[in-house]
């Protein structure tokens, strides 16, 4: 807890004179003011985030983070919980949906077992930092111990700390856990007050008779461990998952670097809403890249207080929606260091 | 014309079963069905226009039409009319935002001097194919005869021809001509039968007195000529432009060989409304790439009856936004072609 309590005391609020001084040089590209919209914010918010003079957006990281879940025993999942492993191969394989996107945008990925139930070989692009076979079912008590959700956020903090000695510029959030969204679902009823009826969706595509069966899990998991929203590691521990956890981790330990972190969809969501919770300043470093199909994901991006950058329907997770926001992110960039300025280029300006 | 209606007779709808096929592919991927929502709908309907089995997408081109506007010495624009060539220029060295993007997202950027009133040398990356220096105000009368906007739209169906040859995979559509948002709103006023007022936006970024003087031009011009709405190459020769006669031309020609046309903002997209009013099914061949800031593009969008991929307050045109959705449409079409399946990478299949 010393860790990340010394984490949490670096990061501070963007002063708004950061953004400023991006926007006067965006106001001198050859372009109507502000006529490029959100890829301007999203320069303005990416320089002013690394608070360096002439900072450079080269190194970009996705992090997919896995763990498995005790109440994926209970059939809140389309899918059986051998997927967890079995995604993570095909991560380490190049194959997944976050491997493409990723490659889409010149990311890399690194595939964290945080938490899953299997015993990998050692592989390239994979990070070994396993805390337990995965969690507890939350509905029979805590999904973690206390000490297990420290631990499991400072290995975010840890790997956000090495990556930043590594030179990474920007950093996407991506998870795998075969019954994450029941966790994720019940983080968001914690720590936004909406019920848990207007958090919790289909996941991966389960039936109307799965779907109210995960509704009273939630509910009874909530009833059981009386999570204290005032307390974001209780609520974490007790109705969340390791990958939740290195994701807020990661979001804490990036941001007190300024390094900026693209979140990806409704998991990596509970994430950033436990590292907000822990500290709010976060929100300054987060983008949020999308805004998933699943149904508690408004509530959450409303609570980061950041619109989301896409709207396509995405509710994969792994980190896929991140990828294509780092895109976004670096589109934005590119527009304010490679165009030419009104001068540069011998173009009059307008009287707007 | 004669030219048009060959092109005109060559375009089908494309059939449900075409989009059925990739749709199976897609379904055996490694992730929940539908999953990648929008990204998967791009495969589809990449693979569907593109009719043949396997399809690459490596070769892309934006084509930005520039011309200049006799209505603009009435003072609807925040700039000056030098502005058009000035920008031109720009293009052509490489730094405004369309070649930013274009560079972001692996595409070329030819530009057209399809009505600029200016004499440019031969220069890499411009096509010279001037039909008049620029349209004459159409507040006092036609902006265009009817031969001129036929041999306009010829320009752009002649590009998307060579192109086609030289093996292009997939166009997006650029503007450029200052105070082309007055035709453009001029445009989408007959062609969706909104109001003026309903239609009609700020463009770079005039003031209220000069809004309230846009609305009237645009309302006078229309009052003057009667641009029939069941006729749309009265429509665009009456109250259009140079640049959206190129567009429309260069949508028909892509369509008639089956290549995918991403279509940017408000000034492509009233391209867009000619081209669909002469033939209704290259609706199949259109990606709109974003919904821009400026007003009437809603109305359009609804018209073109395909909802905006992107959604960032973009209002520069040039091919800005169509060199975002070319990039989405490839991350789709990657999803489609580069990721596992079940079967290939051993993962369990889901009960959905």
């Amino acid at each position: 807890m010393e860790k990340i309590n010394e984490v949490v005391s670096r990061i501070k609020p963007i002063p708004q004179s950061a953004y400023d001084n991006v926007k006067r040089r965006l106001d001198n590209l050859t372009k109507p003011v502000r006529s490029l919209g959100r890829l301007e914010e999203l320069a303005q918010r990416y320089v002013a985030i690394r608070g360096v003079d002439n900072p450079k957006l080269e190194k970009k990281v996705i992090f997919t983070f896995a763990g498995d879940h005790g109440v994926a025993d209970d059939g809140v999942s389309a899918y059986p919980k051998e997927v967890t492993p079995q995604m993570v191969l095909n991560f380490l394989r190049g194959g997944a949906g976050v491997n493409v996107l990723a490659r889409h945008v010149g990311a890399d990925v690194i595939v964290i077992d945080i938490g899953v139930d299997y015993d990998f070989k050692p592989s390239n692009g994979l990070v070994i930092k396993k805390i337990a076979k995965g969690t507890k079912n939350m509905v029979k008590g805590p999904a973690m111990s206390r000490d297990e959700a420290v631990k499991g956020i400072e290995v975010g903090i840890g790997l956000a700390e090495e990556w930043s000695e590594k030179g990474v510029d920007i950093v996407g959030t991506g998870d795998m856990g075969i019954g994450n969204t029941t966790p994720s679902s019940a983080i968001t009823a914690v720590m936004t007050g909406e019920t848990v009826e207007d958090v919790t969706g289909r996941g991966t595509g389960i039936n109307d008779e799965a779907f109210r069966k995960k509704v009273d899990i939630i509910k009874k998991a909530i009833r059981i461990n009386k999570p204290d929203a005032k307390d974001p590691i209780d609520v974490l521990s007790k109705v969340g998952g390791y990958e939740i956890a290195g994701i807020a981790g990661l979001i804490l330990g990036a941001a007190s670097r300024r390094i900026p972190v693209v979140v990806d969809g409704f998991i990596s969501g509970a994430g950033a809403l436990i590292a907000l919770g822990i500290q709010p300043a976060v929100r300054d470093y987060i983008f949020a890249s999308h805004l998933s199909v699943e149904k508690g994901h408004k509530a959450m991006i409303k609570k980061l207080g950041n619109n989301a950058l896409l709207d396509l329907n995405l509710r994969l997770g792994e980190g896929t929606g991140a990828a294509l926001g780092i895109g976004l992110v670096e589109a934005g960039f590119k527009i304010l260091t490679q165009m030419a300025t009104f001068e540069s280029a011998g173009v009059s300006k307008g009287n707007e």
